[in-house]
Order: C-alpha cells, then structure tokens, then sequence
C-alpha cells in the first residue's frame, strides 16, 4: 500500500481528552477516531490491527473445537423476559422500542440467543458438547466511557457459548476455552494471567478473568511471581485429552491470583513475599460456567442416555478485541509511539523513500515494494514528498516492526538501512537480501 | 470438519412462513434462524457462506483502491441534524435515547459519518481522490420485512464513499464502482445488468442499481437481451485509466435497461422486438453520484490548485452482502436444495461415508479427508451413523459443489464416487485421483 494513497490521519499533537497512552497514541497514529461518546470508527491502520488480532482469536476457537456463527446486534426483549434478565440488567442495556412499539435491545451479552438457537434444534445427549461462538459487535450504555477503545459503549467482542450434558462435561468445556485463552494471549505478545473472578450479571459457579498487567490497568490485582515464568501450551494439545487439560488448568490456577473483589489479604500474605506482585491490571477475557441458569427457564433440555429430559450445562466465554488493541499498546510502545508485536501488525514494513523523485532511490523503492510483496510480506510505502524527519517520526508512531529506509547516500553503495522499530537496532543491507533477512524472524 | 461435532440444524418440513424458495432452502439448510421478525442468526454455514461473499466484495473493492474502514453501527443524531435528513429520514430509521437522553440511531448508512471523518483531517486537493469503504451492520426499520434475509431489518452492507475535488473527478470515482461492482457480481456466478435508477433518500444526480434476474424479483424491470451476453471486465483492468473505464461503462449503458420506476415504455418500443425482455428483478447493489450534497451543510472542503475552499464531490456506492445469498441461490438451485457456485460454495465437498463403523470405510474417509484437507480443498465430512437417503438428501440440500461418496461396494474395487452436484454427474475414481481432479475444475 502507497501512502499517498492511503488514509492515515495522523494527528501531531497529543489530543487532551485522551487520559491513558493507548489512547493518545491510537488517535495520534490515526487507528480510530471518536464519533460519539464512547463510540469510536476504526480507520484503515486500526481496522487492519483489530483484523489480525480477531484472526488470531478465530485460530485458535476453531482449534478447540468451537464453531463459529453471528447473532444479531438487536435481539428481543421476550428472550430476556425468559431469563429473567430484561429487568434485572441495568441501564447499561440500551433499550429500544421500533416502529411497531415492541420492545427490543442492542444485546450486550448473547446467552439467551444463542441458548434459543441451541434449543431449537438439540434433541439428545448426542448433540453435545458444542461450543458456539460468534465475534460481533456489542453495545453497553457505560455511564462514564473511557480510555478510548478500552472502555467504549460500543465494542467487539469475541463470545462463546457450551453446551454439555452435566457438570463434568462443562468443566472439560471450561478448560479447553481456559487453555485456548492461554495461547490466544500469548499469541499476541501478551502475557495473561488468570484470576478467580467474581461472576456478575452473567451468574454462576466459577469463574476466570485474564488479566494483563499494565500501569493504566483499571482495577488492582495480586498474583504469585511464578505465573510469569508458567509454559504456554503448544500448538498442538490435544482439546480431547480430558485429564490432560485439567492438568494445565490446575497447574495455572495453583498459585495466588485474585482481582480486587477476590483479593484475601491473608491468603496473599501466605506467598513468599519475593513471590509477591501486586499490579494494576487489564482485563482482556473472562470465562463463566453458570451450569443451568439459563437451559432451566429457557427449558434448554436433552434426553440424556437414561432417556430422561435434562436442561444442559452452559458456560460463556469472552475476549475483547476492541479492548486487546489498546491492551496490546499498553504492553508495547516507547515515547516515539507504539510498538506492534509481528503477530498484529497492520503492515511487516515500512518502506521509507527519503528522496521521492530521485530517480534510482524511487526505483530502488518500487523495487523492494515488488520484491516483498512477491514474498508475502505487507508494507505501507512512505512515498510521500516530505521531510525524512516527519517520515521517521510517523514510522515510529505507527509502530511497523521493520522499517527499510532508502535514500541516496547508502543506495550509491548498494545498500538500503532496515530498522527494527523495538529495538532500534540498524544494519545495512542489499536490497536482494531484505526478503530472506525478514523471512528470518 | 466432521458433521458429527459440526451445528447443522437443517429441517425436513418446509417453514410455512416462507414465501420464496431462497427464503425456504436457507432455513431448511440450517444456514439462518429467524430471531425476531426481520432479525436473523447466521449458523455456520450461512455464516461461511457470507464470508465467502464479502472476501470477494472486499478484494474487488481493493482492487480498485478502494480502502477499508469500520463505522459504528450506532450514531449521533447531531451529525444526521448537520446533513439536514435527522427529520427527513422517515420511520425506517431505528432513533433510540441513551441513559444520558441523548438522541442516537442505528445507523441506515453512513454518509454523514464518512464525512465527518473525511472532513476532520482532509486539507488539500493533494488529499484526493479516496474512496472509502465498510462493511458493516445496518438496520432499517422495515415496516413490513419478508423473503427473510434478502429483506431483513438488521442487514450486512458493503458501503464505499468516494470523495472527488470535481465532478470529473467524482465521475472517475463512480466508473470504478461500476467496474469493481460488475466484477464483483459476476465472481459469485451472477449476471447483474446495471439499470439507471431513482436516488430515494440518499439523494443525487446519478445512480444505477445492478439487478439480477429472478423469478421471485421483487419489482419489474425491463432491459435490452444484449446485456446477458456483455464480457465483464478483466481481472487486470486499469483503474487509473479514466477513459478506459467510461469506455466500459458507456457500453454498459448504451442499450435500454431500467427498473420499474425509470421505466420509459415508448423508449423501450424502440428495442427490436427479440431483443426486449420484462423480467423479475433483484437489486443486489446500488450506487450514487451526488455531488455537495453532504459536503456543503456538513463543510467537507478541501483548498483546491487555486488556493480557494471548496466542498469535495462524493458518492456513495453500497453492495448487500446478506442479501447476495438468497439472491445467489434463487439464482441457482433445484428441487432438491440449493447449488452454491464454487466461489462462495461454504465447503468445496462433502465427503459421505457410506458404512460409518466399517473399517475399511472408515479408514478410507479418513485418508480422503487427510488428502483433502492438506491440498487446501475444504471439505464438510458425513461421518454420522445415518442412511445413506438421508446423507444424500442433506448433501443436495446443503449444496456443496462435489460430493465424494465412500461405501464398501465401490471401495471394494478401490474406487469412490465423484458428484458433480450442479449437473448429477458421476464418475468412479481411485481415492488417490481425487484432488488432482478436483483442482482440475
């Protein structure tokens, strides 16, 4: 992609409403911009980071086993009265009548869709386990939204819904969402920790924030040192292998970790003190198991193998996108701007022309241009007449993982410059070598 | 993926609340469920299906440089009172309060938010042309929503907007909608005529709606024969070249076509009498040329060559991605089920096992899928104990472009059989033959 023919708003000065540095930098670097309170539009650089991110986030559901459908944004009031929800969620819940006065609502959560979806059809104990998940966009009417697309009254959430004959089977459902998050995180160059949750408006037994520790994070949170250190499963665990999973599932749970609401003091007091983190905390998931709250009222039921009607046992799983971009930049920036890990980068390169109408510095760029692309390898090609201080510093903010810079002087010798936006680290480097040298990472 | 741990609700009683044949097979299929009245769920093969059409939506797009973004689906209702169509806009625009009493929608389309966003970094002629584009949820309060997803409330829409410094400019813009929007029709096996048409509410000079043909059209439309045998642009059409692109766009318009509304009977009384032909219609995309007239109210000004503001010439051009699928399959089924086109097909085949628990059987399944699966070639694997009636009857329902049809008998001569699902033709071929034969359509 051309600069000159790209939108990338970028803004020079740092905007004021803008409390936390995901914030300021999403809007300087032109990821989104606001249109409402709390209500944000994801220009083309954001879009492409939110995009790789829900990609990241779809590997590894279908990995698991869980299958992926989308509810709509407006649902029926009726469905809520079923639960017994309508009345008893706040006014977080946007409420809406249409033209015909019927109620209806802009869901902030989907467990009476999908269990109306799940119920039409199942019939047996031969229909589960299932796990439905959708990645779509959600609506809670915060009073005070914030932090940009951190807390915003309209975002994207990725929500998944089990479906299994008892208590045993959703706890095999629990774990394999629980390790699926583990990966998923960390394929994002993030590092999770999960935390006993209180379980809120969704209800249930048992619950799990992941929480990444971050010094804007919104709530406190205690954990044991170790879970820095914990392995990440591999890509290939085996989401059938029951015990397996209740192993690393254990394993990750056996240390402190609790959220403010959780937090015991005196239970904290028991870890070794230089095991001892107390941190502020960004919240990137969250999984429930509620068990019948929703099969019971909404009559959910199977015939299990004694032929016997039971309501099957639910849990509902979520991860923010919207939230996990700025989420991610919180983890990863510098004072000249953001960052990106390889894995959601909206581009691999930054191709900088530092003389744009010298005629063997643009060719040498419309060269490379062709040569990584060939390769598979995305760049967002500076070729804009402007000052090389001005191109630097949007690379920089922006945040690409590589930066290849060519100008006259090092090009007369055969060479172009690749920088490495993390570390700064710069070689010099033949145009004919910059693909195997990026293909190396 | 295996049918057995897949969520394919299909029905064998045809729904009686749906008037069209598209209506009734995307039921019967288990690609949608119903809700709330014009509200749908999209289950996993509906949903692959819609991805499959906006892969091919969103490539096109970019192919003639348009560029992705992402609106939220809810808007101030200040920005519709800057354009002047907050009052204008009738009942069909979902108007909401939030917590704080503050008027917000749902948004019907985008014109007024695009501008905002072009307008609040857009300086200079050096800025233009952009063409901006999303695909995204719209809801328009249908006071009578029917035919299920082809007229929902909450509906999928592709819309771009262009921003031009003068009409030439913004002529150019529109020609390349209608050459990415010719292109992007016919990749999904559909023969769309573009049809000058009405501007409604969006306003404007210029507009055409490309309609397909079908019995179940919802209006009238009249048009030259010549139009069904018209050669579609190329995949490497020139999108910068300004007269090769009214090159194609005149021919595209020079012969009589126009839908019920714009419908000239003693013009179309010229057309030779062969050559006339009155048909059911589907609008499946429509688009816009209308100048200033968000840019002026809403002050969407760049400064031109000549130092002097001036308000940016914009169109906007929108494509329906969920209604595409039913129109896709009115466009081609037969009495038993829906035949998806490969291009948007949800899996390349369906492989049926024949003896579910016969060793042999079994383990050839196995291996085809292996195969299958590691040529790229997608592939919704039977292996449910069932008749073998009843796997036939799901896999024409379903639609799949091939089936591979594994059972002892054949097997037994090393063979399996091969269906061609659009035409019923059969051929033995040994297991290993399969994916050079399928990569060979």
């Amino acid at each position: 992609m051309r600069l000159s023919r790209y939108f990338l708003p970028t803004l020079r000065e740092t905007p004021k409403e803008a409390e936390i540095v995901s914030h300021r930098l999403m809007l300087r670097a032109g990821l989104i911009r606001q249109e409402a309170a709390g209500i944000y539009a994801w220009l083309p650089l954001g879009l492409r980071v939110l995009e790789r991110v829900c990609a990241i986030v779809r590997e590894e559901q279908n990995r698991s086993g869980a299958i992926e459908i989308l509810m709509p944004t407006i649902q029926s009031a009726d469905l809520w009265r079923e639960s017994g929800r309508y009345e008893a969620y706040g006014k977080e819940m946007l409420r809406i009548k249409d033209r015909h006065d019927r109620d209806i609502l802009y869901g902030p959560t989907a467990e009476e869709v999908v269990t109306e979806i799940f119920r039409a059809s199942a019939r047996s104990y031969k229909d589960l386990p299932k796990n439905l998940y959708q990645i779509s966009w959600k609506f809670r009417d915060e009073v005070r939204p914030r932090f940009g697309t951190m807390r915003s009254r309209e975002f994207l959430m990725k929500d998944a819904y089990s479906f299994d004959l008892d208590q045993a089977g959703a706890r095999h459902a629990y774990n394999k969402m629980f390790v699926a998050y583990l990966r998923t995180f960390a394929a994002m160059g993030l590092r999770a920790i999960p935390m006993r949750a209180d379980t809120g408006p969704i209800g249930g037994d048992l619950s799990h924030e992941f929480i990444i520790l971050a010094q804007t994070g919104e709530s406190e949170v205690f954990c044991d040192r170790a879970y820095l250190d914990f392995e990440i499963p591999a890509v290939n665990v085996d989401f059938d292998d029951v015990a397996g999973l209740q192993g690393t599932v254990d394993a990750w749970t056996s240390h402190y970790a609790a959220t403010d609401e959780m937090h015991d003091a005196s239970v904290f007091a028991e870890v070794p003190e230089e095991a001892r983190m107390s941190a502020r905390g960004i919240e990137v998931g969250h999984i429930f198991y509620f068990g019948t709250k929703y099969s019971e009222p909404m009559k959910a039921v199977v015939t299990g193998p004694d032929g016997k009607e039971q309501p099957v046992h639910m849990g509902s799983y979520g991860i923010g996108p919207s939230r996990l971009v700025p989420a991610i930049i919180e983890a990863s920036h510098d004072e000249a701007g953001i960052i990106w890990p390889d894995s959601v980068a909206p581009f691999d390169v930054a191709l900088i022309n530092l003389k744009v109408g010298d005629a063997a510095v643009d060719a040498a760029c419309a060269e490379i241009e062709g040569d990584l692309q060939a390769a598979g390898i995305s760049l967002l090609y500076d070729d804009r007449d402007d000052r090389p201080g001005a191109k630097f510093a949007t690379a920089d903010l922006i945040g690409l993982p590589w930066q290849v810079i060519v100008g006259p002087k090092s090009l007369a010798d055969g060479k172009v410059e690749l920088k490495r936006r993390a570390t700064g680290e710069r070689e010099l480097i033949a145009p004919v070598d910059l693909v195997s040298r990026l293909k190396r990472v």
